[in-house]
């Protein structure tokens, strides 16, 4: 019995924030002192390192449930079940609904429990429930929706990412720019068809790395610095995934037994395009391999970084709208890799 | 291959909050009036339906994590493994790091990554992550923990509950009298012996029901309405777990086999005494039976509601302190239920 995406949906907030809408910002950095560079080189930077020309945030009247509500509807009838049939939704997330204007997370119910009430789903046994894993948590829980059908404990899951990262971010920090808004969703089944999960690596590294990204104040002295925003530090961060996600990503597909040559795309969490390139580079030199052309459509450029909803939307994309040329048919195989606050990393080999 | 506790711990925070010391508090109804009747009398009416007579809190530089990880500590010494073989840290919570006078949920990283971090783990291939499933979210780990167990994709997870209530509460509102903090884990191994988890049953009600626990402002029109507190309908709530918790029970009870009469203890979630004899009282009705004596010990006059902890607490309590003269050996069988925000209901069904 074989665990396979039999649908994905995707909601893809409608603010364009561009770059250029950071020219007047003031910009702090950690010590709280403004940068000697201007917005345009700063920005002209950001953008050379992380490929971000703009990024989506969701509408002020909408919340990171309403997202996952969108994307979940849209995989349920991508996938064509009766959703009274779901056994499990788990919904990774990090910062629960923050509405605009507070900066307060509210987990009061879980976002599992309010998609489902939005998906009208009377059938008590459909477990609802969150999953924080940082940006990887969606990953994680399509692990956990294979563990549930491949062990006979569920037969259908939905799977959902959402995130509202742009209602968390100190306005004033350079980093800020990279986060965005978004939720995927796909539905996953146990199916007799050859393919779906062939195998997973998981890891949460914290010795050393758990406070890589943590939650602190703003770089604003002029700001209240009791209250919290995502931070990260980044170079720590990027040395961090250079080593640990490219073997992360061989322990799965060695794990699968599926030769690296028959990959045919890897969607990999983006928050730093430099950073995905080198880690996938990486990841084929571990196999003596020059990283192939095309082999990772990107979506960074124009979403930013929107954490557990970057792969499942790009996904989506591809399956749906023949996303930049790319697609995926059936018996093709893709490795999905993320990595994340934690620091959390994760793959999975999929067949189609 | 059986899924069995190997050891268990706890955290029982050192601040005594007594019900006399409400006296003093302003308490205000959901439409912002003051009540007609005296502090002395609302009490009295509390510690009649609730049974609470005090509450535990954590002192104020302390976190849930930190409390976490005390509990944590005691489940790894009392189950006497390797702390490195652990496969999972699952950690159910719902509000994350909640300062001290801060009204921040502090999720980055999850609790799990701070438990493993402060446990000084080093085995990357050892997962963390949290459960967001309400009060239920303890057993909803513990029910993740035996899958991922059975299934043969862990060996060994530690399940920890933790929750710092008292930081979300509303001064002004009666019901803050019920929530409470602490933690409580245990270690879940694969074992050869009989017994374990014999069945479990879980449900997710969201229809109707998603937001009878639900992020609310203050009763007290002076405070800032901004501000989200734990807010409850009490009455809706009461009405919904008599008729849903026993049948969540029966169904556990009958997938596992074991006949009623050999159910040694009922381990209930508690956040209203009165609530919770009526729950198990209709449970054994449902196989025509009186409630036996004796069979529900109740930590919640001395602890109040603390969530996620309650259950592994008093499991902690009974299992290594020989809690107020409940005992359990080797053979016996729990059946262990919880109700609570999402609305989620869970129980399991227990052979030590």
């Amino acid at each position: 019995m074989q665990v396979k995406i039999t649908g994905t949906g995707s909601y893809i907030p409608t603010v364009i924030k561009k770059n250029k809408d950071f020219l007047e910002v003031e910009f702090y950095n950690e010590k709280k002192e403004r940068f000697p560079n201007s917005n345009e080189i700063i920005i002209k930077k950001f953008k050379a390192i992380t490929g971000i020309e703009e990024r989506r945030y969701l509408v002020p009247e909408l919340d990171s449930s309403d997202m996952g509500l969108a994307a979940s509807e849209k995989a349920i009838k991508d996938a064509k079940i009766d959703k009274e049939s779901l056994n499990y939704i788990i919904v990774a997330e990090n910062f629960g609904d923050v509405k605009t204007g507070s900066n307060q997370s509210d987990f009061l119910p879980s976002i599992g429990s309010r998609i489902k009430h939005g998906l009208k789903i009377e059938n008590p046994n459909c477990v609802a429930y969150d999953v924080i894993f940082g940006c990887p948590g969606w990953i994680q829980s399509m692990i956990q929706a294979y563990i549930y059908i491949k062990s006979g404990e569920a037969k259908k899951c939905l799977v959902v990412g959402t995130e509202t990262l742009s209602r968390i971010v100190d306005p004033n920090d350079r980093d800020s720019m990279i986060y965005a808004d978004g939720a995927g969703a796909c539905v996953v089944e146990a199916s007799d068809e050859p393919g779906g999960v062939l195998s997973y690596a998981a890891q949460t590294h914290t010795l050393n790395e758990a406070y890589y990204l943590f939650f602190g104040n703003s770089n604003n002295p002029n700001l209240d610095q009791n209250i919290g925003y995502i931070k990260m530090y980044g170079r720590k961060i990027y040395e961090f995934a250079l080593v640990n996600v490219p073997l992360a990503m061989k322990e799965a597909l060695d794990k699968s037994g599926v030769d690296i040559k028959d990959i045919k795309k890897i969607l990999i969490h983006q928050a730093n395009e430099k950073m995905d390139e080198a880690i996938v580079a990486r990841f084929y030199k571990l196999y003596d391999m020059e990283m192939p052309k095309d082999i990772m459509p990107m979506t960074i450029n124009k979403f930013g970084n929107s954490s557990v909803a970057t792969i499942p939307t790009l996904l989506d994309l591809i399956l749906n709208k023949n996303f930049e040329g790319h697609n995926l048919k059936k018996g093709d195989i893709v490795l999905m890799a993320s990595v994340g606050a934690g620091m959390n990393i994760n793959a999975i080999v999929y067949q189609f």
